[in-house]
């Protein structure tokens, strides 16, 4: 019913991330690869950060997003995009689709974080509210495209935004050619599929690592046991990677990604942290995973160069955890 | 009897600035200047910000202390330096000294929080703890240096210290050189008469102005009477901005600053939340003093590029005013 324009076979390559690259440029911000020597010295790694907090609307998806809404046909652009979401890409695809001068349909959950609602608002997509369940949000979600004949933009189970995605990893290998190691977090794997794309075509020797909490598990629990299992009451802080694989992303990463490396909590807090206060920087939760992965498990890093995707940088100042 | 160094009529010519870059410059970070576009839309301002956040101890104070450890003379050397401060300046000159291989001392009140406490420790100072007031803090200083031989070198009222802050407009500028305006909180002054003596030898025709909370007004009334007048009572939440203006910082102001614009409060944590949430880096609320200016007084900065300092970004996680 929900029907993807993209079917699950057509598995991105690297001739999609490059020119996902060319057609996003002028687009997306060229975001800053940082460095923390005190980070380099607590973790005995040696880091490169690449830094998607600072994107437009503060996150990655801007970048699959975007990529997705520059391929709508014309007949498409007049008709619009829709998604459902609360978080990063409903605001991505509402700025990307306004920039294309498109109309983007949002449904939304009707107890979304005010935050959430103004943000997705002000960058001039139309919010349709439904109940707080699964099922309402799909059901209005299909009744606005068949009114609208809106194009469904799913946030990750979709290959022009993975090919997206995989544009941060393709432009921070372009920067630091010689890295050992190459890692992102994993929600639903939009990123870390893309990620793994970039960086096995860029030099099949670098090591990609997905780091997830602990609970929410899901894609540690698929990948190990060679079964797309769904994530089962995500409680994590790590609010952004709280979905589930899609069978889209559980191939790229089954085929690709070397291994996934889950973390505490407590070890989510410490390294959201730690980049707080060493670098300056503001990241959500989900873009301390990776780090609180080298913190757990420092032997793996130590003295190799490891390249991290900052996620994103969308938090809520009155309700941090520190 | 806490008898400086340099005299005070040694004000610091671009001539110095241009040294103290050469000198410190391979110790100090180059910290980059980032622009928001969202902020510039808001204010109707076109802003450049100079990340003195990103730099080494988290604040601009690292050039100064740098500029003046590396002019220490090899006997000076064994004796060490020495300062009070609980701020930003101690932990400067205890990096800048460990670097050089210096012992520095320094004399905290007891009753610093422990964070700082921390912080200066790490950086390998020797802290000599006394009671919290001012009498017992330069009695003690006294004392020490009369022990140890240790050089005094004073947050700003030394002229290379002021040397050694005027390189972070130097590098703006050198990046930016068609700036109308360039704007940096006043405390003590090191900051803002560096900046200045550094823009108006780099184009006189820049305008200079000096961002400073209304409750810790100084410098405001100072510059409009005069006559050097001390902080009284000062009660911002801008805490590195409590101080007052030396004769050294005075003088400069006096000559080469073309206004001082007073902020409220509000607008300071609505400016540091701006910087926070927009642009995704952290910034101390005497950071936020400038942009609090611009957005009080958007009438002198709209459709012009002014250059702003952020001095720092050391913040209390726990106690945020958001």
């Amino acid at each position: 019913m929900m029907e993807n324009k993209y079917p699950m076979s057509s598995v991105p390559n690297y001739k999609d991330v490059l020119s996902a690259h060319e057609r996003i440029k002028k687009q997306i911000l060229k975001t800053p690869v940082l460095s923390s020597s005190s980070i380099n010295k607590i973790t005995g790694a040696s880091l490169f950060f690449k830094c998607e907090n600072f994107q437009k609307v503060g996150a990655f998806k801007f970048r699959g997003a975007s990529n997705a809404v520059l391929q709508l046909s014309n007949e498409q652009k007049i008709k619009g995009v829709a998604t459902h979401s609360s978080g990063n890409h409903a605001a991505a695809l509402a700025l990307a689709a306004k920039k294309s001068g498109v109309k983007a349909y949002v449904v939304m959950p009707e107890n979304a974080p005010e935050i959430k609602k103004k943000a997705v608002k002000s960058y001039g997509a139309e919010i349709t509210f439904c109940k707080p369940t699964l099922e309402a949000r799909e059901n209005t979600l299909q009744e606005l495209i068949k009114q609208t004949g809106a194009v469904f933009i799913h946030p990750y189970d979709n290959a022009q935004i993975v090919s997206g995605q995989a544009t941060a990893a393709f432009e921070l290998l372009q920067e630091y050619k010689d890295l050992d190691i190459v890692m992102a977090p994993v929600g639903g794997g939009g990123l870390i599929s893309g990620t793994a794309i970039a960086a096995k075509a860029f030099n099949s020797k670098i090591k990609v690592f997905a780091a997830e909490p602990e609970m929410a598990d899901d894609a540690y629990r698929s990948f190990k046991s060679g079964i797309l299992l769904p994530s089962v009451n995500p409680n994590t802080i790590a609010d952004g990677l709280r979905t589930s694989l899609s069978e889209l992303t559980f191939k790229i990463i089954s085929d690709k990604v070397d291994n996934i490396l889950t973390v505490s909590e407590e070890s989510i807090i410490n390294a959201m942290r730690l980049i707080w206060e060493r670098m300056k920087i503001i990241i959500e939760a989900s873009s301390a995973v990776p780090l609180a992965a080298v913190l757990e498990h420092p032997l793996i890093f130590k003295d190799k160069k490891t390249g991290i995707i900052l996620s994103g940088g969308n938090v809520d100042l009155e309700n941090l955890p520190f």
